[in-house]
């Protein structure tokens, strides 16, 4: 089977139009950012801004902004700034748990960049987050929403445990599909519940209103990591993205993997025993992992699966009004899987 | 002039009549220390057991009920059990610090323990204090005031950059005692301050009782610190302490250090330049830099300063009314300084 044509078409989809929408809010979230990641220990902001600065594409914060603002354009919520300092918590979080993340897995590269911990030092990196992590509670209490710090703290925990998880179990080749998932939940897609929850409690919708933008936001989630982990075998295309093969290397049981190997023939289990079990690998083996995972159809299943996801995040805003907003969210939803990077 | 004698009398304090007092409420916040640091993610309990455990003083905790029972004790407070999840969120901090400066510092031992970084991975001691001190911010949220996770969020960030001001500055031997003063402040007085503060504000106190109690905290933690940093060095006696000459070891900038550098003459330059500006050290120089630091007076001062915060702290405490639970508390502030191990 050729890996260009092996899958089925996606429906296609954009972030530009909630980047659009979201511009203001996203400018009073940056500046909120820079002002608080601050700190008289210049090293602080020096070594927060390597990160930050790098960008990545905000979803997060995005996703706390824009679920604010559709949660009160159906006229229950209030439209009030609390979500700006909301959204910048939740970057914070995300950041801090990046730069544990580097210095847990040695990772060299972060956003293009070499990794925080291999300039300023491992130590740096871990207390870097710490204050990062404090600071985004700061932030929080000042928007004075008990249940939005309920929400953040709650998925904080569920994504430290998620990273204990797969610490413990990213080398297993027998990992379930069931585990998979639950790591990637707690690792991925609870934060990304968690800024939409929050950005819809901050504009103080009723409670089911507030479960739908929950709802969006973690199977948005789901969709990411799985789209993330099947653009990491190069996802439909020839052109693979600067990080593919990094889960490969580190024989890491994403699901491409996973269901590459229980279709694979017993004559495909020495290599797969070989290449990741023992991580014994040469320059073809990749492109080998690769044809394996396209040609038993693990990659289509991951995207589909993704596919499936991203349609329950769409059906979750059924609650909303169709709107601008909405609508946003739901081009995300199906950017989220069409993505090519 | 002889170590035993070269110092001056202490007045006699402990703990005992604290945690007398403290007896039931302890019992309660080790019921919810026990409860809140279990996981379906089985590592995470078993890795904060592991220190958890190891006991400690209980110190922080210890403070955070006291601080609540003294502020209600006067009839302005109110008795409820918020002290209890607070002091328990507190501790929660306090271990995770622990166990991510142990990876900081590539700690061998803590707490007469194995490190838990050198059983399970620093990887695993990184995450498990996320996790740790995000379930910190869940038990606060559960005692619904936010002025408690303002004050401990607050402090959480400024232990953070405590940490990385030691970093950058532990190994200077020409930092100034305010910056060493700057440095201990935040990483373990704003603890003490903050679990003080937090435990008067559950009861519901005025502002000037809370800041009264805060004070005493703050205090009471430069004194403890200070006293550590001279028990590294034997203290006033010659039977020295299970981890004395740590300090001395890691060439790290303490105030009895400094002081003897800053006091010793110009034949004494050498022997500090090699022994801690090189770390080049013989089994001697404990010895040699301990007779510098008594026969300089280095020890004494260090001793007088931690007494005047002593002070300060029973001091801060004229503004409740003298009972059993202000009395424990000057008895602390008097075992911080008089204490031998």
């Amino acid at each position: 089977m050729d890996a260009a044509t092996a899958t089925l078409p996606r429906t296609s989809g954009s972030v530009d139009r909630l980047v659009r929408l979201a511009e203001a809010d996203m400018k009073g979230v940056n500046a909120l950012i820079t002002d608080r990641m601050q700190s008289d220990v210049p090293i602080i902001p020096a070594l927060a801004e390597h990160l930050i600065a790098a960008g990545g594409k905000r979803l997060r914060p995005l996703l706390t902004v824009a679920a604010a603002r559709l949660a009160a354009s159906d006229g229950a919520g209030s439209e009030n700034d609390h979500c700006l300092k909301l959204a910048a918590a939740v970057e914070f979080i995300h950041t801090a748990t990046l730069l544990h993340d580097d210095v847990v897995d040695g990772s060299q590269l972060r956003r293009g960049k070499v990794a925080a911990h291999l300039i300023w030092g491992a130590a740096q990196s871990v207390l870097v987050g710490d204050f990062l992590f404090a600071r985004a509670f700061e932030l929080m209490v000042e928007t004075n929403s008990m249940k939005a710090l309920e929400i953040l703290a709650r998925a904080s925990r569920v994504i430290a445990e998620g990273e204990v998880l797969q610490l413990m179990r990213s080398h297993d080749l027998n990992l379930s599909q069931a585990v998979y998932l639950e790591i990637i939940q707690a690792k991925t897609a609870e934060l990304f519940a968690a800024a939409s929850e929050a950005g819809a409690v901050s504009a103080g919708v009723d409670a089911a209103k507030a479960q739908a933008l929950k709802a969006y936001g973690l199977n948005l989630g789901l969709a990411f990591q799985l789209v993330d982990d099947a653009l990491d075998y190069g996802g439909t295309t020839e052109a693979l993205g600067k990080n593919a093969g990094d889960d490969f290397r580190e024989g890491k049981a994403t699901l491409p993997l996973l269901l590459a190997i229980a279709r694979s023939g017993p004559r495909e289990a020495e290599f797969w025993e070989r290449a990741i079990g023992r991580r014994e690998q040469t320059e073809a083996d990749f492109r080998r992992a690769r044809e394996l995972i396209v040609g038993t159809g693990a990659l289509d299943a991951t995207l589909d699966l993704a596919a499936d996801y991203a349609d329950k995040a769409k059906a979750a805003l059924a609650i909303f009004p169709a709107n601008d907003w909405r609508g946003a969210l739901e081009d995300l939803a199906d950017f989220a899987v069409s993505r090519r990077t």
